[in-house]
């Protein structure tokens, strides 16, 4: 098998140029054009091998798919449309050609439908596997989401459901978990886990909810309304704890209106698939926050991808609560979350 | 020593956030504002310890400030002014937290003249320290340089002088090598290999000369002067050849026009300083390709800090040529240049 190590780095560059556009390959940069009085949104994630990915679970396509997604899912969660995204490598000799090619293939394939380029990059040797996406995007500076954004008595809008990365892992790692299931809802799950979809769909919605004629009839520029968001990259509860942080809001979480899929209680017991759902990560599902009539247009009009969860608070504490009565209220926290050290 | 394994990723924010501007922290990705009409570039470089620094030679500053360099340089080649950078880190739970304080303010005070913001990034988890900075600039869409620019009969310009990177290198590997030189010669070499300077402040002064009265009295905005060029950060040979293969040009280099520091004719043999300035790479100086005319008033703006060394032809060869009569043609290679893999 023809490895790193057998050809030249040039020999490499010629082998990956054709997952780049033609016209901005070989300059010390690349250029981009940009749309006038837009912000520039910038976002970078890096993937270490035995940390980020192994073998085990993630095919290179994969690796390259999830990579791209995050970083589309991070620009999606600041209201960015993405523009172009750059990729260091670090390589070992040993690396197979094929598995950089690939990586490549998977991250192209997974900008495919947002006419996303890769611009450029830069490949060195590393003694460990290693892959750094910077994506840029642009954002009409009065539609920017932001953490801080968020305003008590607003609605906590979620996309998607939760838990399934989580279970996706699981399955990929204790094949043996997942009798109970059929096949479509195996594989659907894997697919959650191995190709997650950055959310980018929802920003066209978003903004037809909060313009002209939407819920007061009439869009105000100078007083646009304030989105606040991030993406479950890290957990539900994590981002839901990081917006009210950033925006100094508490708030109230009604326990059975997060958006669990029906096969995760087939596969685990209840309180498992919540865990999974609110501390699993990965879903990379955006969490939104903005006035209740907002937040009610968008989901009607998201439909069932998409459910109100709870409510900001001019409250300190983040609770999870059951209006059925069963449970007892209990604090959010981020303990329970992925730790990068 | 505080390690990083001793703190917690928060805790470890906390200490970088000082080096980044308070309003741009926090989020998913970062937001900068662009300049309506201008193009974005788009660069990225990566470095592995033990491959692209050591310890021996490089305190974490220096490091820190030689990636910052190496980023702007790559943008001063494109002729675009930075506008921020990303910071992708790879550390080692046995990293000690100093170290990244002093590699983050080296790439602060290598950005602070040129008031480039570090806007964010990303901090993980790695077997080996790796450092990914990606950096984006603006340029006029008229002034952007090009590497395949360059027309035959164009006047080669370089910037600053070659060979003194490699020549710091060999001194902080060899002290003794040193001893003919005095303490200034000396400093100043082991400062041109650890503080490069990204040129950038020569874009303003090239903008000029191709602007208004400059030579031909009027600027003709749709018809631009094009002008060719990239770094030297792979060795003055390697850039001419990138240039002229892009372009699909010759050269004939005058090989006592290429501007060496007086202090490497005491060090080395001037046979092994020409080798330094041609192949030693690292000094990141710009290599420029423009009409003669242009050439001549830029060279004459700059002063002694840059110099014509030669000429593109409409032949295939690249050569190094001596007008003295002294040395035979010569053909500038790649193959001594640093090979990435």
């Amino acid at each position: 098998m023809l490895k790193i190590k057998d050809i030249s780095e040039q020999g490499l560059l010629k082998r990956l140029h054709r997952f780049c556009p033609d016209n901005i390959i070989g300059d010390d940069g690349a250029i981009l054009p940009t749309q006038p009085h837009k912000s520039l949104v910038v976002t970078t994630d890096t993937l270490v091998d035995g940390i980020h990915f192994s073998d085990r679970t993630t095919s290179p396509e994969d690796v390259g798919w999830r990579s791209g997604a995050a970083n589309l899912s991070d620009l999606a969660a600041m209201g960015a449309f993405p523009i172009g995204i750059t990729i260091a490598l670090g390589l070992t000799g040993d690396t197979p050609v094929t598995w950089v090619e690939q990586l490549y293939q998977g991250i192209y394939d997974c900008l495919k439908p947002y006419n996303t380029p890769i611009v450029g990059g830069d490949i060195v040797r590393s003694p460990v596997l290693t892959i750094s996406i910077t994506a840029f995007g642009q954002v009409e500076p009065s539609y920017t989401i932001l953490r801080s954004n968020c305003q008590p008595q607003n609605s906590i809008v979620v996309t998607g459901v939760h838990g399934a990365s989580k279970a996706g892992l699981e399955l990929l790692l204790n094949p043996e978990l997942g009798e109970s299931l059929t096949e479509a809802e195996r594989s659907s799950l894997i697919l959650a886990h191995q190709r997650p979809q950055p959310r980018l769909d929802i920003l066209t919605i978003l903004w037809q909810c909060l313009s002209l004629d939407s819920v007061n009839g009439v869009e105000d520029r100078k007083n646009p309304i304030l989105v606040g968001g991030m993406d479950s990259s890290d957990g539900l509860a994590d981002a839901i704890i990081q917006m009210c942080r950033a925006s100094q809001v508490g708030a109230r979480i009604e326990r059975n209106q997060i958006p669990i899929p029906y096969s995760l209680t087939k596969l685990v017991s209840s309180e498992q698939a919540l865990h999974w759902a609110l501390y699993g990560g990965e879903d990379f599902e955006l969490v939104l926050c903005l006035p209740t009539a907002y937040g009610q247009k968008l989901v009607e009009k998201i439909g069932v991808d998409a459910a109100i969860v709870g409510t900001t608070t001019n409250e300190s504490e983040i609770l999870l609560i059951d209006s059925l009565g069963i449970y007892p209220n209990q604090q959010l926290t981020l303990s329970q979350g992925f730790q990068h050290f």
